[in-house]
């Protein structure tokens, strides 16, 4: 489906920051494999053009998605609705009523509309809980009434999942944000699911530990987002999924129904695990209210080194290397190609802090217990690699400007690409062996069609691109959505990445929790 | 419920092997808290009587648990039943049939009963299928025929979960015990179930890398079995729960649908993550045929440290510094009672690795990738808390023989115990701060009814520590099983871990994957 966008550099530059996961890799401007972002962003070749497109992105889902029907099983949401509601949550604030009240258009777009203004619904009741109690009466109401409900975080996905298609009440979280408990011998945090994740990490650092998850849109994202779409980020590498360091979560099904499995112990086997369920679910079966959270200890010491590389397989060795010699301490490494690193210097006009120009560099990145032992780490690898031949030239940060000047190597990628052309992104997860295959080979597909260099002709493009990389990345057992879910974005491509049997499983699931349908439809599978 | 188990001292070592993780705590003689037992082992005072009472091994466990009635709505297995099996598997050695050769019965003893001799069922035929192809026609010929199934990996389970309770069909695994895949440059390994942790283990450590679990049964769990039962084991500190750990199943639903939830990357959000559901179901949803699961490098160091405390309190405190000096190469935080190490003292007639004596023990285990570094971080943590007064003498192991002999302190307490007297162990999980006070509690409550010291009233022993034990850690949140699961053992007392809700919407899962109750029934929920 062609979902044109075009963004601005500023929305580039925050599209750039959840991308940066490892192993990464990130290549050439008009293709970019294997870079966090579901959406498929369009810019003219021409720059100034960005900002006379800008008044595009008011556009309704509806819309955008012309063959998507309201359904109308669902009720509409009225004046005694919202009374309801009203008695139910008390104060003013909980509730914002655009259904009595036009006027409230203006306080309801930010509810109807995500981020990027991409998706843009119709909603006109916006309900603010401040309490499970109240989420519970929420959804049993909606349930018996069949309203549509859509839960919402901090509004900062790229799949269009946070967001009302049509008139869906937005169940927005952001009141439930309170640090219930934090244990400071077992680093055990239970949390409400509101709770932005910058302010949790921030709690957690003034006690020495770390949320076990970063990524770009940590000032306004919530855990329970977070945890509703199994968010990878900066940390997966070296903490490991969601599905491993959430030891509890509570959850309210579209019946009332509360799932207390707000278990605070590492170790619990009684019964299935029935949470795991609720993470990267996307708000289709329940919504999460709480959640408790295995937080590390946080790292004293951050070591980067920057090197480059002949080959995509020297990369895949010194991978290997690195995680020999780092192991522990390895927290991130990340893949890009000499041509994404080109731009960078060509719209940067900075230096690179390599002599020669490489078809690869990759960027390491430890987090340790000791500055000491971690840098001698680092140096032994290099020096290693370097008289093995699998890495040509390297450098390691000497200090904290120096750390943040290599990474501005890689986070530069996204902004410097907005700065010369259109770009096709996907999230997308391929075996590591073929990764960069699709780079080439659609490289190569897209030459063929003569398409590189300047052309107006974008649907061409997009004919070109698509269903070949899905199907390229089907056939490999890739996925189609590596990090950022489903959502509106991609519900219709799930079957390149799962069987009919597993979609049947799944919506099997969703009847069971949900069988009127009254959560986030419309999206998920 | 009574479950009296009398254990030889051999029985006795392999029990304690499981026990081995963090952070854990072992107590005195009489109670053992946090001790990784699913089952109360009951054996007399007198050392002298434990090979007397082994004829006692054999019992049915239709005699033990004299409530439990074989459900009439399964159906007989017949000759009939027996010529599709045996036309289906081909082999021999693929079918034991005890339906229509009564000599049979030598041969399927060892699959009606568990390692323990504990648990002993009825059953009379014995399926060993070779692939997932075959598991599904099995399950779904049972299912239209209502025969019962009991799915059985290495048969090393601690609650009776493995073995039939009547004459239910045993699917055992251990045919299906190929390596299939594995990617050197990402660590991914593909399996099928049946195949030996041990043997799996080795073959990573051939290629630098270890898989994430490990426990004392190694040598025969299944990887199926591990999943199975969400085993935590001795890694679980490092590596994190196999929730996290691992990344695609392939499974087998009760009507021969195969899950194919085979993915074999690091980040696939595509929808409900249905494979968690089987990852602790104990076989009662359907059968694990093969896992993906992500290992990681193998450390090359290995150092081990263990020193005196004088509270619970300080033993806390320790922990909080092991993590902030250790951070990412602890490996195990072993904690035990000062009534724990005399009883090893007693019994090995060997001295202590630390001059004086004290109420608390810690090992703590460290692995990395420098030996050096390692040491030196273990050094100054050592040096920190001990000038801080947390930890009063400690000593660090100078080699591979002192870090086994600093082991023995920790590994050698199970079978001490069973030198001297009956010993009832719970495997249980209880938040950190009030852990220790549940031995405090119990010896209390034993003290004051007059129990401590020789007696032969056994009962009596029961009816005081049940079911106050677990009431008192259903008050704290606590699990009443932290790491062995339901199965048989445990199905009654889920109550104290679990909310009615939460049974209850367990059991919807269970009837909408297994709506005949073909797997593993009589247990789980």
């Amino acid at each position: 489906m062609a979902c044109r966008h075009r963004s601005s550099t500023t929305t580039l530059a925050r599209l750039a920051k959840p991308a940066r996961l490892t192993p990464r890799l990130t290549t050439q401007p008009h293709f970019q494999s294997q870079v966090a972002s579901a959406v498929r962003c369009f810019s003219s070749s021409r720059p100034s053009q960005l900002k006379e497109t800008r008044c595009q992105q008011g556009k309704f889902t509806s819309e955008t998605y012309p063959e998507l029907k309201r359904d109308p099983r669902y009720g509409q949401v009225t004046k005694e609705h919202v009374d309801f509601f009203k008695g139910l949550l008390g104060t003013e604030s909980a509730v914002i009523d655009g259904v009595t009240n036009e006027n409230a258009t203006d306080d309801i777009e930010p509810f109807n509309s995500d981020w990027m203004r991409k998706y843009r619904g119709h909603c006109r009741l916006v309900l603010k809980p401040s309490s499970t109690e109240e989420v519970s009466k929420i959804l049993k109401y909606c349930n018996d009434n069949k309203l549509a409900v859509v839960p919402q975080g901090g509004n900062t996905g790229l799949v269009g999942g946070s967001v009302p298609v049509f008139d869906e009440i937005v169940l927005n979280m952001a009141r439930m944000n309170n640090i219930i408990e934090f244990d400071e011998v077992s680093g055990i945090l239970t949390v409400e699911a509101g709770a932005i994740l910058e302010v949790v990490d921030q709690f957690l650092a003034s006690k020495g530990y770390i949320f076990p998850l970063d990524l770009g849109a940590k000032g306004s994202c919530h855990i329970g987002g977070n945890l509703s779409t199994n968010a990878g980020g900066l940390r997966l590498l070296r903490y490991g999924s969601l599905h491993g360091t959430t030891l509890g979560i509570e959850a309210v099904l579209p019946d009332g129904t509360v799932v207390d499995d707000l278990c605070k112990l590492r170790k619990n086997n009684t019964g299935y695990d029935i949470k795991q369920l609720f993470i990267g679910s996307e708000g289709t079966i329940g919504v999460i209210t709480k959640a408790v959270i295995q937080c590390p200890q946080r790292s004293k010491a951050q070591n980067v080194a920057l090197f480059g590389l002949e080959s995509y397989e020297a990369a895949q060795q010194a991978f290997r290397e690195a995680k020999g010699h780092l192991s522990e301490i390895l927290s991130a490494f990340e893949l890009m190609d000499g041509g994404s690193q080109a731009l960078v210097r060509q719209v940067t006009k900075k230096n690179s802090p390599l002599e020669g120009e490489y078809p690869f560099y990759c960027l390491i990145e430890t987090s340790g217990s000791n500055s000491d032992h971690d840098g001698e780490k680092l140096q032994t690898f290099l020096e290693d690699v370097m008289e093995k031949g699998i890495v040509v030239d390297g450098t390691l940060a000497q200090d904290e400007t120096q750390v943040k000047a290599l990474w501005s190597w890689r986070e530069g990628i996204t902004e410097a690409l907005g700065h010369l052309g259109g770009v096709y992104k996907y999230d997308v997860s391929i075996p590591l062996a073929e990764m960069y295959q699709l780079v080439e080979d659609t490289k190569a597909r897209v030459e063929e069609a003569g398409l590189l260099g300047d052309t107006d002709e974008h649907p061409r493009v997009e004919k070109v691109l698509e269903p070949f990389v899905y199907e390229w990345i089907s056939k490999r057992q890739g996925s189609i959505s590596a990090e950022h879910g489903l959502g509106l974005a991609k519900k219709k491509y799930i079957g390149y990445s799962r069987t009919p049997a597993m979609v049947g499983l799944m919506k099997q699931l969703k009847d069971l929790y949900d069988p009127n349908a009254i959560l986030n439809p419309y999206k998920y599978i």
